[in-house]
Protein backbone atom coordinates (compact mmCIF):
# COMPACT_ATOMS: atom_id res chain seq x y z
CA UNK A 1 0.00 0.00 0.00
CA UNK A 2 0.49 3.73 -0.74
CA UNK A 3 1.20 5.79 2.35
CA UNK A 4 -0.24 9.54 1.70
CA UNK A 5 3.20 10.48 2.73
CA UNK A 6 5.02 8.75 0.06
CA UNK A 7 2.11 9.77 -2.54
CA UNK A 8 2.49 13.43 -1.84
CA UNK A 9 6.62 12.95 -1.69
CA UNK A 10 6.71 10.89 -5.41
CA UNK A 11 3.99 13.96 -6.56
CA UNK A 12 6.66 16.55 -5.16
CA UNK A 13 9.14 14.87 -7.91
CA UNK A 14 7.54 16.33 -10.89
CA UNK A 15 9.60 19.84 -9.66
CA UNK A 16 13.17 19.86 -10.91
CA UNK A 17 13.55 21.84 -7.19
CA UNK A 18 12.32 18.45 -5.07
CA UNK A 19 14.05 16.39 -7.30
CA UNK A 20 17.17 17.89 -6.74
CA UNK A 21 16.32 18.12 -2.99
CA UNK A 22 15.94 14.89 -2.87
CA UNK A 23 18.86 13.24 -5.09
CA UNK A 24 15.59 11.18 -6.89
CA UNK A 25 13.71 11.10 -10.20
CA UNK A 26 10.92 8.99 -11.43
CA UNK A 27 10.53 6.08 -14.07
CA UNK A 28 7.28 4.46 -15.18
CA UNK A 29 6.46 1.53 -17.10
CA UNK A 30 7.80 -1.76 -17.51
CA UNK A 31 9.66 -1.42 -20.34
CA UNK A 32 11.76 1.40 -18.80
CA UNK A 33 11.86 0.16 -15.49
CA UNK A 34 13.59 -2.96 -16.56
CA UNK A 35 16.02 -0.78 -18.25
CA UNK A 36 16.67 1.39 -15.05
CA UNK A 37 16.73 -1.74 -13.18
CA UNK A 38 19.40 -3.19 -15.35
CA UNK A 39 21.62 -0.17 -15.66
CA UNK A 40 24.17 1.47 -13.53
CA UNK A 41 21.72 3.76 -11.95
CA UNK A 42 20.38 2.72 -8.23
CA UNK A 43 16.93 2.65 -8.06
CA UNK A 44 15.64 3.36 -4.05
CA UNK A 45 12.25 2.97 -4.66
CA UNK A 46 10.05 0.53 -6.53
CA UNK A 47 6.07 0.02 -6.54
CA UNK A 48 4.16 -2.70 -8.62
CA UNK A 49 1.44 -4.38 -8.84
CA UNK A 50 1.29 -8.21 -8.11
CA UNK A 51 1.14 -9.17 -11.66
CA UNK A 52 4.65 -7.29 -12.84
CA UNK A 53 6.61 -8.66 -9.43
CA UNK A 54 4.77 -12.13 -11.02
CA UNK A 55 5.96 -11.59 -14.04
CA UNK A 56 9.42 -10.04 -13.91
CA UNK A 57 10.57 -12.38 -11.09
CA UNK A 58 13.94 -13.16 -13.33
CA UNK A 59 14.76 -9.34 -12.51
CA UNK A 60 16.91 -8.90 -9.78
CA UNK A 61 14.97 -6.64 -7.08
CA UNK A 62 16.45 -8.07 -3.79
CA UNK A 63 18.95 -4.84 -3.47
CA UNK A 64 16.24 -1.94 -3.93
CA UNK A 65 15.81 -0.93 -0.20
CA UNK A 66 12.10 -0.12 -0.85
CA UNK A 67 9.30 -1.87 -2.39
CA UNK A 68 5.95 -1.85 -2.26
CA UNK A 69 2.97 -3.91 -4.00
CA UNK A 70 0.08 -1.67 -5.19
CA UNK A 71 -3.04 -1.95 -6.70
CA UNK A 72 -3.53 0.05 -10.08
CA UNK A 73 -5.97 2.72 -8.68
CA UNK A 74 -2.99 3.31 -6.27
CA UNK A 75 -0.39 3.86 -9.64
CA UNK A 76 -2.35 5.87 -11.10
CA UNK A 77 -2.52 8.40 -8.16
CA UNK A 78 1.31 8.98 -8.44
CA UNK A 79 1.62 8.43 -12.11
CA UNK A 80 2.98 11.58 -14.38
CA UNK A 81 1.62 9.39 -17.47
CA UNK A 82 -2.17 9.89 -19.68
CA UNK A 83 -2.13 6.07 -19.58
CA UNK A 84 -0.36 5.02 -15.90
CA UNK A 85 1.41 1.63 -16.47
CA UNK A 86 1.61 -0.95 -13.45
CA UNK A 87 5.10 -0.06 -11.95
CA UNK A 88 6.73 2.84 -11.16
CA UNK A 89 10.55 3.13 -9.39
CA UNK A 90 12.73 5.91 -8.05
CA UNK A 91 16.55 6.35 -9.05
CA UNK A 92 19.25 8.20 -7.79
CA UNK A 93 20.19 11.26 -10.03
CA UNK A 94 22.89 10.20 -11.77
CA UNK A 95 26.21 12.43 -11.15
CA UNK A 96 28.33 12.79 -13.79
CA UNK A 97 31.72 15.26 -13.88
CA UNK A 98 32.37 17.22 -17.15
CA UNK A 99 35.64 16.47 -18.32
CA UNK A 100 35.21 18.16 -22.14
CA UNK A 101 39.09 16.58 -22.95
CA UNK A 102 38.18 13.44 -22.31
CA UNK A 103 35.59 13.82 -25.60
CA UNK A 104 38.33 15.00 -27.41
CA UNK A 105 38.09 12.31 -29.89
CA UNK A 106 34.48 11.86 -29.55
CA UNK A 107 31.09 13.18 -31.13
CA UNK A 108 29.18 15.19 -28.74
CA UNK A 109 25.85 17.33 -28.74
CA UNK A 110 25.67 20.31 -27.18
CA UNK A 111 22.29 21.90 -26.43
CA UNK A 112 21.25 25.83 -25.78
CA UNK A 113 17.82 26.08 -24.63
CA UNK A 114 15.88 23.46 -25.69
CA UNK A 115 12.47 24.07 -23.54
CA UNK A 116 9.76 21.23 -24.85
CA UNK A 117 10.10 17.74 -22.81
CA UNK A 118 9.16 15.55 -26.12
CA UNK A 119 12.25 17.51 -27.80
CA UNK A 120 14.84 16.61 -25.32
CA UNK A 121 13.81 12.73 -24.63
CA UNK A 122 13.73 12.38 -28.44
CA UNK A 123 17.15 14.00 -28.89
CA UNK A 124 18.91 12.33 -26.26
CA UNK A 125 16.87 8.83 -27.86
CA UNK A 126 18.93 9.83 -31.36
CA UNK A 127 22.08 10.63 -29.62
CA UNK A 128 21.82 7.07 -27.94
CA UNK A 129 21.14 5.55 -31.14
CA UNK A 130 23.66 7.15 -32.78
CA UNK A 131 25.78 6.64 -29.97
CA UNK A 132 26.92 9.83 -28.97
CA UNK A 133 27.60 9.22 -24.93
CA UNK A 134 27.79 13.05 -23.42
CA UNK A 135 25.36 15.64 -24.38
CA UNK A 136 26.45 19.49 -22.52
CA UNK A 137 23.18 21.28 -22.14
CA UNK A 138 22.63 25.63 -21.31
CA UNK A 139 20.96 25.74 -17.94
CA UNK A 140 18.27 26.92 -19.69
CA UNK A 141 17.15 23.72 -21.25
CA UNK A 142 14.48 21.78 -19.65
CA UNK A 143 15.56 18.96 -16.75
CA UNK A 144 16.78 15.80 -18.59
CA UNK A 145 14.73 14.32 -15.49
CA UNK A 146 11.90 15.85 -15.60
CA UNK A 147 8.92 12.90 -15.78
CA UNK A 148 8.09 13.87 -19.39
CA UNK A 149 11.57 13.48 -20.86
CA UNK A 150 12.77 10.94 -18.95
CA UNK A 151 9.42 8.41 -20.16
CA UNK A 152 10.31 9.80 -23.73
CA UNK A 153 13.87 8.87 -23.84
CA UNK A 154 12.41 5.53 -24.04
CA UNK A 155 15.50 4.09 -22.02
CA UNK A 156 18.39 6.33 -23.68
CA UNK A 157 18.45 8.05 -20.65
CA UNK A 158 19.73 5.21 -18.99
CA UNK A 159 23.47 5.33 -21.59
CA UNK A 160 23.69 8.92 -22.00
CA UNK A 161 25.72 11.70 -19.57
CA UNK A 162 23.39 15.13 -19.79
CA UNK A 163 25.84 17.54 -18.26
CA UNK A 164 24.28 21.34 -17.46
CA UNK A 165 26.63 23.98 -17.46
CA UNK A 166 27.20 27.46 -18.01
CA UNK A 167 27.51 27.02 -22.21
CA UNK A 168 29.69 30.27 -22.63
CA UNK A 169 31.96 28.52 -20.11
CA UNK A 170 32.02 24.85 -21.69
CA UNK A 171 32.72 26.36 -25.36
CA UNK A 172 36.19 28.71 -24.15
CA UNK A 173 37.32 25.22 -22.99
CA UNK A 174 36.16 23.69 -26.13
CA UNK A 175 37.86 26.30 -28.09
CA UNK A 176 41.21 26.24 -25.88
CA UNK A 177 41.27 22.27 -26.37
CA UNK A 178 40.74 22.63 -30.51
CA UNK A 179 37.84 20.66 -30.84
CA UNK A 180 35.79 21.87 -33.82
CA UNK A 181 32.37 22.74 -33.19
CA UNK A 182 29.37 22.39 -35.72
CA UNK A 183 26.23 24.10 -35.66
CA UNK A 184 23.01 24.86 -37.97
CA UNK A 185 22.36 27.95 -39.83
CA UNK A 186 20.16 28.88 -43.08
CA UNK A 187 23.51 30.38 -44.39
CA UNK A 188 25.38 27.29 -43.67
CA UNK A 189 27.02 25.16 -45.98
CA UNK A 190 24.93 22.20 -47.81
CA UNK A 191 25.66 19.41 -44.86
CA UNK A 192 25.37 16.51 -47.73
CA UNK A 193 28.60 18.32 -49.41
CA UNK A 194 30.44 19.59 -46.43
CA UNK A 195 33.65 18.30 -45.03
CA UNK A 196 32.33 16.94 -41.46
CA UNK A 197 34.75 15.32 -38.74
CA UNK A 198 34.35 12.00 -37.07
CA UNK A 199 35.12 13.77 -33.97
CA UNK A 200 33.69 17.46 -31.94
CA UNK A 201 30.37 18.82 -31.02
CA UNK A 202 27.24 19.55 -32.62
CA UNK A 203 25.46 22.40 -31.66
CA UNK A 204 21.46 23.33 -31.59
CA UNK A 205 19.26 25.91 -30.71
CA UNK A 206 16.22 26.51 -29.58
CA UNK A 207 12.90 25.42 -31.04
CA UNK A 208 11.73 28.51 -32.35
CA UNK A 209 15.14 31.15 -32.38
CA UNK A 210 17.31 28.49 -33.28
CA UNK A 211 20.65 28.77 -32.41
CA UNK A 212 21.72 32.81 -30.89
CA UNK A 213 23.73 34.67 -33.10
CA UNK A 214 26.49 35.05 -30.09
CA UNK A 215 27.47 31.38 -31.17
CA UNK A 216 27.90 31.81 -34.08
CA UNK A 217 31.32 32.90 -33.92
CA UNK A 218 32.55 30.26 -31.78
CA UNK A 219 31.09 27.92 -34.69
CA UNK A 220 34.27 25.78 -37.23
CA UNK A 221 31.53 25.44 -39.49
CA UNK A 222 27.90 26.46 -39.93
CA UNK A 223 25.75 23.88 -41.35
CA UNK A 224 22.15 23.56 -43.31
CA UNK A 225 19.56 20.93 -44.32
CA UNK A 226 18.81 21.69 -48.04
CA UNK A 227 14.92 21.61 -48.74
CA UNK A 228 14.15 20.17 -52.08
CA UNK A 229 13.67 20.92 -54.83
CA UNK A 230 16.56 23.57 -54.10
CA UNK A 231 14.52 26.53 -56.07
CA UNK A 232 11.07 26.06 -54.03
CA UNK A 233 11.75 26.99 -50.56
CA UNK A 234 9.01 25.19 -48.47
CA UNK A 235 8.81 25.12 -44.61
CA UNK A 236 10.81 27.77 -42.65
CA UNK A 237 12.84 25.35 -40.56
CA UNK A 238 12.81 21.15 -39.38
CA UNK A 239 11.66 20.70 -35.59
CA UNK A 240 14.77 20.73 -33.44
CA UNK A 241 14.85 17.28 -32.54
CA UNK A 242 14.45 15.98 -36.43
CA UNK A 243 17.08 18.26 -37.66
CA UNK A 244 19.47 16.66 -34.94
CA UNK A 245 18.64 13.22 -36.13
CA UNK A 246 19.65 14.30 -39.75
CA UNK A 247 22.96 15.70 -38.41
CA UNK A 248 23.93 13.16 -36.36
CA UNK A 249 22.81 10.67 -39.24
CA UNK A 250 25.13 12.28 -41.71
CA UNK A 251 28.04 12.77 -39.66
CA UNK A 252 27.92 8.85 -38.76
CA UNK A 253 27.05 7.66 -42.19
CA UNK A 254 30.44 8.95 -43.59
CA UNK A 255 32.23 7.14 -40.82
CA UNK A 256 30.16 4.32 -41.31
CA UNK A 257 30.47 4.58 -45.40
CA UNK A 258 34.77 4.76 -44.73
CA UNK A 259 35.09 2.33 -42.47
CA UNK A 260 33.45 -0.41 -43.49
CA UNK B 1 -18.08 39.16 -30.04
CA UNK B 2 -18.19 35.55 -29.90
CA UNK B 3 -22.21 33.95 -29.89
CA UNK B 4 -22.84 31.20 -27.78
CA UNK B 5 -23.44 28.74 -30.38
CA UNK B 6 -20.45 29.73 -32.10
CA UNK B 7 -18.23 28.79 -29.16
CA UNK B 8 -19.85 25.41 -29.14
CA UNK B 9 -19.51 25.26 -32.95
CA UNK B 10 -15.65 25.58 -32.87
CA UNK B 11 -15.19 23.45 -29.89
CA UNK B 12 -17.13 20.72 -31.83
CA UNK B 13 -14.55 20.57 -34.23
CA UNK B 14 -11.88 18.89 -32.83
CA UNK B 15 -14.26 16.07 -33.43
CA UNK B 16 -12.97 14.47 -36.38
CA UNK B 17 -16.64 13.30 -37.43
CA UNK B 18 -18.04 16.86 -36.46
CA UNK B 19 -14.55 18.32 -38.69
CA UNK B 20 -16.22 16.13 -41.55
CA UNK B 21 -20.07 16.68 -41.30
CA UNK B 22 -19.57 20.65 -41.45
CA UNK B 23 -16.39 20.21 -43.93
CA UNK B 24 -14.17 22.57 -41.71
CA UNK B 25 -10.97 22.79 -39.74
CA UNK B 26 -9.39 25.00 -37.17
CA UNK B 27 -6.04 26.68 -37.70
CA UNK B 28 -4.54 28.83 -34.80
CA UNK B 29 -1.98 31.91 -34.41
CA UNK B 30 -0.88 34.15 -36.77
CA UNK B 31 2.25 32.12 -38.51
CA UNK B 32 -0.32 29.76 -38.97
CA UNK B 33 -3.58 31.75 -39.87
CA UNK B 34 -1.18 34.14 -42.04
CA UNK B 35 -0.04 30.95 -44.28
CA UNK B 36 -3.40 29.54 -44.64
CA UNK B 37 -4.95 33.02 -45.67
CA UNK B 38 -2.15 32.90 -48.56
CA UNK B 39 -2.98 29.41 -49.06
CA UNK B 40 -5.01 27.67 -51.40
CA UNK B 41 -7.27 26.65 -48.34
CA UNK B 42 -10.52 28.59 -48.32
CA UNK B 43 -11.08 30.36 -44.75
CA UNK B 44 -15.12 30.96 -44.13
CA UNK B 45 -14.53 32.17 -40.75
CA UNK B 46 -11.62 34.39 -38.80
CA UNK B 47 -11.98 35.58 -35.19
CA UNK B 48 -8.94 38.10 -34.24
CA UNK B 49 -8.03 40.34 -31.49
CA UNK B 50 -8.19 43.93 -32.39
CA UNK B 51 -4.76 43.99 -32.65
CA UNK B 52 -4.04 41.00 -35.13
CA UNK B 53 -6.39 42.60 -37.41
CA UNK B 54 -4.45 46.15 -36.80
CA UNK B 55 -1.30 44.14 -36.98
CA UNK B 56 -2.15 42.30 -40.53
CA UNK B 57 -3.74 45.11 -42.58
CA UNK B 58 -1.58 44.09 -45.56
CA UNK B 59 -3.18 40.56 -45.79
CA UNK B 60 -6.33 40.23 -48.07
CA UNK B 61 -8.93 38.73 -45.75
CA UNK B 62 -12.16 40.82 -47.54
CA UNK B 63 -13.43 37.39 -49.37
CA UNK B 64 -13.50 35.76 -45.59
CA UNK B 65 -17.73 35.42 -45.68
CA UNK B 66 -17.80 36.05 -41.85
CA UNK B 67 -15.04 37.41 -39.44
CA UNK B 68 -15.26 38.85 -35.95
CA UNK B 69 -13.64 40.79 -34.02
CA UNK B 70 -13.19 39.22 -30.30
CA UNK B 71 -11.49 40.08 -26.89
CA UNK B 72 -8.19 37.46 -25.94
CA UNK B 73 -10.64 35.82 -23.35
CA UNK B 74 -13.18 34.78 -25.93
CA UNK B 75 -10.14 33.22 -28.09
CA UNK B 76 -9.24 31.40 -24.91
CA UNK B 77 -12.64 29.52 -24.39
CA UNK B 78 -12.48 28.28 -28.19
CA UNK B 79 -8.71 28.01 -28.71
CA UNK B 80 -7.83 23.85 -28.71
CA UNK B 81 -3.73 25.49 -27.44
CA UNK B 82 -1.95 25.12 -23.88
CA UNK B 83 -1.15 28.95 -25.04
CA UNK B 84 -4.04 30.46 -26.85
CA UNK B 85 -3.26 32.69 -29.55
CA UNK B 86 -4.84 36.32 -31.02
CA UNK B 87 -5.95 35.03 -34.08
CA UNK B 88 -8.17 31.69 -35.25
CA UNK B 89 -10.01 30.82 -38.26
CA UNK B 90 -11.98 28.13 -39.63
CA UNK B 91 -11.09 26.47 -43.39
CA UNK B 92 -12.17 23.91 -45.80
CA UNK B 93 -11.24 20.61 -45.86
CA UNK B 94 -9.93 20.12 -49.10
CA UNK B 95 -10.68 18.16 -51.95
CA UNK B 96 -7.56 15.82 -53.07
CA UNK B 97 -8.18 12.84 -55.73
CA UNK B 98 -6.04 10.31 -55.02
CA UNK B 99 -4.35 9.34 -58.55
CA UNK B 100 -1.67 6.82 -57.77
CA UNK B 101 -0.66 7.27 -61.12
CA UNK B 102 0.09 10.73 -61.63
CA UNK B 103 2.58 10.40 -58.68
CA UNK B 104 4.49 7.78 -60.67
CA UNK B 105 7.70 10.07 -61.19
CA UNK B 106 8.06 11.70 -57.76
CA UNK B 107 8.82 10.60 -54.48
CA UNK B 108 5.59 10.04 -51.61
CA UNK B 109 4.73 8.69 -48.38
CA UNK B 110 2.55 5.98 -47.31
CA UNK B 111 1.91 5.96 -43.29
CA UNK B 112 -0.06 2.95 -41.67
CA UNK B 113 -1.83 3.47 -38.58
CA UNK B 114 0.43 6.78 -37.06
CA UNK B 115 -1.44 7.20 -33.91
CA UNK B 116 0.09 10.28 -32.50
CA UNK B 117 -0.87 13.84 -33.57
CA UNK B 118 2.46 14.97 -32.93
CA UNK B 119 4.58 12.93 -35.09
CA UNK B 120 1.65 12.97 -37.92
CA UNK B 121 3.06 17.10 -37.96
CA UNK B 122 5.74 16.40 -37.58
CA UNK B 123 5.94 13.98 -40.46
CA UNK B 124 4.05 16.79 -42.86
CA UNK B 125 6.48 19.32 -42.16
CA UNK B 126 9.22 16.65 -43.11
CA UNK B 127 7.14 15.66 -46.13
CA UNK B 128 7.33 19.50 -46.83
CA UNK B 129 11.14 20.47 -46.46
CA UNK B 130 11.94 17.69 -48.54
CA UNK B 131 9.28 18.23 -51.21
CA UNK B 132 7.08 15.19 -50.75
CA UNK B 133 3.57 16.34 -52.01
CA UNK B 134 1.45 13.35 -51.71
CA UNK B 135 1.21 11.06 -48.35
CA UNK B 136 -1.14 8.23 -48.25
CA UNK B 137 -2.48 7.20 -45.02
CA UNK B 138 -4.21 4.37 -43.68
CA UNK B 139 -7.83 4.88 -42.12
CA UNK B 140 -6.27 4.09 -38.97
CA UNK B 141 -4.05 7.28 -39.33
CA UNK B 142 -4.60 10.10 -37.10
CA UNK B 143 -6.99 12.56 -38.80
CA UNK B 144 -4.08 15.45 -40.88
CA UNK B 145 -6.88 17.91 -39.58
CA UNK B 146 -7.30 16.89 -36.24
CA UNK B 147 -6.34 20.35 -34.49
CA UNK B 148 -3.22 19.18 -32.72
CA UNK B 149 -2.22 18.07 -36.11
CA UNK B 150 -2.59 21.62 -37.79
CA UNK B 151 -0.69 23.19 -35.35
CA UNK B 152 2.56 21.15 -35.49
CA UNK B 153 2.95 21.03 -39.00
CA UNK B 154 3.55 24.74 -38.60
CA UNK B 155 2.19 25.47 -42.18
CA UNK B 156 3.16 22.33 -43.98
CA UNK B 157 -0.44 21.14 -43.89
CA UNK B 158 -0.85 24.39 -46.36
CA UNK B 159 1.45 22.45 -48.92
CA UNK B 160 1.20 18.55 -48.93
CA UNK B 161 -1.84 16.56 -50.13
CA UNK B 162 -3.03 13.50 -47.61
CA UNK B 163 -5.01 10.93 -49.05
CA UNK B 164 -6.73 8.75 -46.80
CA UNK B 165 -7.83 5.46 -47.98
CA UNK B 166 -7.54 1.69 -47.49
CA UNK B 167 -3.97 0.45 -48.19
CA UNK B 168 -4.67 -2.50 -49.36
CA UNK B 169 -6.47 -1.25 -52.58
CA UNK B 170 -3.17 1.22 -53.03
CA UNK B 171 -0.68 -0.59 -52.73
CA UNK B 172 -2.11 -3.09 -55.03
CA UNK B 173 -2.68 -0.51 -57.92
CA UNK B 174 1.10 0.58 -56.81
CA UNK B 175 2.39 -3.01 -57.31
CA UNK B 176 0.13 -3.00 -60.73
CA UNK B 177 1.98 0.39 -62.00
CA UNK B 178 5.64 -1.02 -60.77
CA UNK B 179 6.27 2.14 -58.24
CA UNK B 180 8.86 1.06 -55.85
CA UNK B 181 7.70 0.83 -52.21
CA UNK B 182 10.29 1.43 -49.52
CA UNK B 183 9.72 0.19 -46.37
CA UNK B 184 12.16 -0.11 -42.75
CA UNK B 185 12.76 -3.13 -41.06
CA UNK B 186 15.35 -4.31 -38.25
CA UNK B 187 16.41 -6.58 -41.03
CA UNK B 188 16.47 -4.03 -43.56
CA UNK B 189 19.44 -2.84 -45.75
CA UNK B 190 21.93 -0.33 -44.69
CA UNK B 191 20.17 2.96 -45.86
CA UNK B 192 23.67 4.36 -46.44
CA UNK B 193 25.01 1.64 -48.79
CA UNK B 194 21.17 0.32 -50.02
CA UNK B 195 20.23 1.74 -53.94
CA UNK B 196 17.28 3.73 -53.53
CA UNK B 197 15.26 5.43 -56.26
CA UNK B 198 14.53 9.20 -57.03
CA UNK B 199 10.86 7.88 -57.02
CA UNK B 200 8.88 5.69 -55.38
CA UNK B 201 6.57 5.45 -51.45
CA UNK B 202 8.22 5.29 -48.73
CA UNK B 203 6.67 3.21 -46.37
CA UNK B 204 6.24 4.26 -42.50
CA UNK B 205 4.67 1.63 -40.16
CA UNK B 206 3.25 2.54 -36.60
CA UNK B 207 4.89 4.02 -33.72
CA UNK B 208 5.17 0.78 -31.21
CA UNK B 209 4.23 -1.63 -33.65
CA UNK B 210 6.82 -0.50 -37.15
CA UNK B 211 5.52 -1.41 -40.36
CA UNK B 212 2.99 -4.51 -40.05
CA UNK B 213 4.68 -8.06 -41.45
CA UNK B 214 1.56 -8.64 -43.80
CA UNK B 215 3.05 -5.44 -46.31
CA UNK B 216 6.69 -6.76 -45.61
CA UNK B 217 6.29 -8.79 -49.44
CA UNK B 218 4.94 -5.68 -51.00
CA UNK B 219 8.35 -3.98 -50.36
CA UNK B 220 11.07 -3.64 -53.12
CA UNK B 221 13.58 -2.85 -50.79
CA UNK B 222 14.16 -3.09 -46.62
CA UNK B 223 15.71 -0.48 -45.07
CA UNK B 224 17.33 -0.16 -42.02
CA UNK B 225 19.16 3.25 -40.14
CA UNK B 226 22.27 1.53 -38.60
CA UNK B 227 22.75 2.27 -35.26
CA UNK B 228 26.58 3.59 -34.44
CA UNK B 229 29.25 1.88 -33.17
CA UNK B 230 27.48 -1.59 -35.09
CA UNK B 231 28.50 -3.99 -32.68
CA UNK B 232 27.05 -2.39 -29.91
CA UNK B 233 23.28 -2.20 -29.64
CA UNK B 234 21.39 0.83 -27.75
CA UNK B 235 18.24 1.76 -28.24
CA UNK B 236 15.65 -0.72 -29.81
CA UNK B 237 13.92 2.06 -32.13
CA UNK B 238 13.78 5.69 -33.42
CA UNK B 239 10.92 7.43 -32.93
CA UNK B 240 9.02 6.71 -36.17
CA UNK B 241 9.41 11.16 -37.07
CA UNK B 242 12.66 10.90 -36.42
CA UNK B 243 13.21 7.96 -38.80
CA UNK B 244 11.17 8.88 -41.84
CA UNK B 245 13.31 12.37 -41.36
CA UNK B 246 16.68 10.56 -41.63
CA UNK B 247 15.10 8.06 -44.79
CA UNK B 248 13.83 11.19 -46.74
CA UNK B 249 17.27 12.93 -45.94
CA UNK B 250 18.99 10.19 -47.52
CA UNK B 251 16.70 9.65 -50.21
CA UNK B 252 17.04 13.08 -51.19
CA UNK B 253 21.05 13.72 -50.35
CA UNK B 254 21.68 11.34 -53.52
CA UNK B 255 19.37 13.40 -55.41
CA UNK B 256 21.62 16.19 -54.54
CA UNK B 257 24.60 15.08 -54.79
CA UNK B 258 24.01 13.50 -58.32
CA UNK B 259 22.19 16.34 -60.07
CA UNK B 260 24.39 19.56 -58.53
Amino acid sequence: MLSKNKIKFIQSLESKKERNAAGLFVAEGEKLVNEILLSSFETTYLAATCEWYENNKAINIGCIPDKDIVSQEELNKVSFLKNPQEVMCLAKLPKHVLSITSFKNELSLILDTIQDPGNLGTILRIADWFGIENIICSRETVDAFNPKVVQSTMGAICRVKIHYTDLAEAIAEIKLLNIPIFGTSLHGENIYKADLATNGFIMMGNESKGLHPNWLPFLNKQLFIPFYPADKKRSESLNVAVATAIICSEFRRRDIITTI
